[in-house]
């Protein structure tokens, strides 16, 4: 019966082949410019013997998660520093700042409480333990917690529409999803955001308790996902927390049904004094222009939960990984190239500000600022904020870095820590990767290294390699 | 001391706003022809109200994997035949096809055995059990299970140039690792797939008793890569497994100590007679040309371990919920639009054979053959096989592909079901999404449902119902 399968083993085999047969070899080009062998050996040198994944496993599995003014955080700058005094650039120092702290304490507990209200009687009917976490900045409750009873509104919008004797006393549960609907993940966390931020401020503002809001992801499921929040300055501040998706719809489910919800929340943390932390920065010099920077920066610190992989030991990754690859490709730059992990990007910005800030003081000329804070994800394009000529200028670049998978740069945010140098830099831009999982893991447990795929990590690296080259030879 | 981080608090949120603003809405797109706007409500469909992801979760979780021939595999035709009943095609039906069945039997096992040579004596050091999995296609081993001792070779050229008394007898390993520098890993695993579909005629050429070939995966792991391999006629059929790429990794290590390497190896697979199974085939009728076909396709047939999530459940899923987005945005297509679910891609291809025969015997019109076979990701491009004119006269398509993603349809491979359409079909296209994970599932227990990523799922039915849009209204 063995011979049965024979007739087809010619097919077959013209299958396998025609299935994967490459009709152009788009990866590997066949013009020969310089400036194509260079970033050819930059991504060969990535994908065959780079340190993406060595790195961001050190940071992941050597530190763990590194909340500004933790320990954490310490020992990730100490590393970090390390570990670019070894590959070989110029100088490599500490940009000391002061720091904010704040401390999640022990977990936070919150059980959600279902009763039914049938011909005048109270009926108590489930106790749940939702999964939440105390948003980063949050005042704690008193140590044995507060009860109050839900109040479920879709958005900041409807909240602000509401009598304030509505909200009186209440715990306001803000249950808006992020719309699915947008391409770019980013773009729906960008239009859902506030809900964060703001809802703490909003919720109080009309006499609420405290807030719950729905966690910032597309996906269903148990992870609470925190960030930060503010407070205003007349406004009571009320202890506020992220409850998981797959809870916000359990708790959705019940309010729709008209049973009274009430929630038991406990939050332990507390800010504390401010402390002393630092940015890293490596230098190449520049052979023809060393008194004329292009950046490339990503984030040290992170949530306090998971290993801050995608958010951003990715980006801190990609712009040491970017300027270690320059160097073992042998490429000597005509501008000093900066490497900066900064510091307290997530509940503060003081990091970038002191760089910022040093920069004007020392009247440093920064051609370009370049930022990479959206996770490791496979490259897919840049956003620039800069003029339009100098975006129209930027687009012959695509010719190298299209067979790369990059096939846009465009007008688009950059990041949070590039846009401090806005005033004293005319091009910020932002690496911009494959969007659709990132909110799965951000701000959460989930944000492990487990979750980055090593390849997607190391294309990523070298695609910003690519871009400090082309920028520097412009 | 919270007054502390009161400060920052409006650079804070101006950070937030800044991190995701998006200075251009390229998402949403702001021209509204009436074909941007069908396209638009096919990707808003599927991403917020689609069946991609219940659609997968059955086919992953109720019936799992589906070898051709097995339980699983006439289970998948009940099913889907099902679905697409409910779904509101014009008919649905199924195309017998006799297909081949090989069954793997108890599982295989592998030990190592390494000894030192040293002083004249052989030393025994050490015994490793390997993970490993047969072959597609492969014999078993006698019940007893056979034992020869390691020759490594790094290629099938290394192995021919070898002189059959080093082969006689041996076990050939054959170690070549597939080339990380491809950016598309479907182009590395091209230039890599020949060592497990001809490595086992190679080796047994030369007198070989079994052959054990590297995973093709580009990630080092421990789980083992299965795929269909061949025998030649003339030539003596050996037992033919893959081993992980993780225990490769650790034989070429003792290999290169000079260990001597012998490894027992028992399979108990075996082919059995052919039997009858389907093609599920659904149809909507053209409105204007009924009798004009363009078809879209997957299929559902999978190997023996996981559930065949990414391959190939994602080409099913894109494929019977690519028609049904069309239908429930409201589209009358002009021509007639066919889903078809292959029976027997991976280890004989008679599904698409039997439906290239039926479409030549019937005299029926294919205007465009499409094929989603690369895995559930993101959508990046379009492959086309079709002469250089028409190739360019698709390009236009990209002005309305271009914000979702797609920013490329090029000359490439299509796949290798609708690759039996190749002399009836002038337009054989293949759906490409990011490559970079699909290698680390592919053939092996790791292809399960929890490996998809539900947005990057949805967003390829919704390219390709674009897609058949677009070349239905051309």
């Amino acid at each position: 019966m063995v011979n049965k399968i024979d007739h087809y083993k010619i097919l077959l085999v013209l299958g396998v082949v025609l299935l994967v047969y490459p009709l152009k070899a788009g990866a590997q080009s066949t013009t020969n410019s310089k400036s194509d062998v260079l970033i050819r050996s930059l991504f060969d040198s990535s994908l065959m013997e780079g340190q993406s994944w060595p790195l961001l496993t050190a940071l992941c599995k050597e530190v763990g998660h590194r909340l500004t003014g933790s320990e954490g955080a310490a020992k990730a700058v100490m590393m970090t520093r390390k570990q670019m005094l070894g590959m070989g650039y110029d100088s490599v120092w500490l940009q000391p700042v002061q720091v904010p702290v704040w401390k999640r304490g022990a977990p936070e507990r919150a059980r959600l409480l279902i009763s039914s209200i049938g011909q005048g009687r109270i009926k108590k009917e489930d106790q749940v333990d939702l999964a939440v976490l105390a948003l980063g900045g949050s005042v704690a409750t008193p140590i044995e917690g507060i009860r109050a009873e839900v109040l479920e509104v879709g958005s900041l919008e409807e909240l602000k529409n509401l009598p304030n004797d509505r909200v009186q006393g209440k715990l306001v549960f803000i249950n808006q999803k992020m719309d699915a609907r947008y391409i770019n993940t980013f773009e729906s966390y960008s239009h859902c955001a506030s809900i964060r931020v703001q809802g703490a401020v909003e919720a109080a503002q009309k006499g609420a308790k405290a807030v719950l809001v729905r966690s910032l992801t597309l996906s269903i499921d148990s992870f609470p996902h925190t960030g930060m929040m503010v407070y205003r300055d007349s406004i009571p501040r009320i202890p506020a927390a992220a409850v998981s998706t797959a809870h916000a719809e359990y708790m959705h489910k019940q309010w729709q049904l008209g049973k009274k919800l009430e929630v038991e929340l406990v939050l332990h943390c507390a800010n504390q004094p401010d402390t002393l932390s630092y940015n890293v920065v490596g230098q190449i010099n520049g052979s023809q222009y060393p008194d004329r920077f292009i950046t490339l920066g990503g984030h040290l610190d992170s949530w306090d939960v998971g290993e801050g992989a995608h958010d951003d030991g990715a980006g801190c990754v990609h712009s040491m990984e970017a300027a270690r690859l320059l160097m073992a490709c042998g490429y000597k730059p005509r501008h000093s190239i900066r490497t900066i992990l900064y510091m307290n990007e997530e509940n503060g910005m003081r990091g970038a500000q002191a760089y910022a800030r040093l920069a004007r003081e020392n009247q440093e000329t920064h051609l370009a600022s370049i930022e990479s804070d959206r996770g490791g994800f496979s490259p897919r394009e840049f956003h620039v904020e800069a003029d339009s000529q100098r975006i129209a200028d930027l687009q012959p670049m695509l010719g190298a870095l299209s067979d790369y998978g990059i096939h846009r740069i465009r007008k688009g945010g950059s990041g949070a820590d590039v846009a401090q140098m806005r005033d004293q830099c005319a091009l910020l831009m932002g690496f911009v990767p494959e969007s659709q999982r990132y909110f799965d893991y951000h701000h959460a447990r989930t944000d492990v290294l487990e979750s980055v795929n090593r390849r997607e990590l190391e294309l990523g690296s070298a695609a910003l390699a690519a871009l400090l080259y082309l920028l520097d030879r412009e």
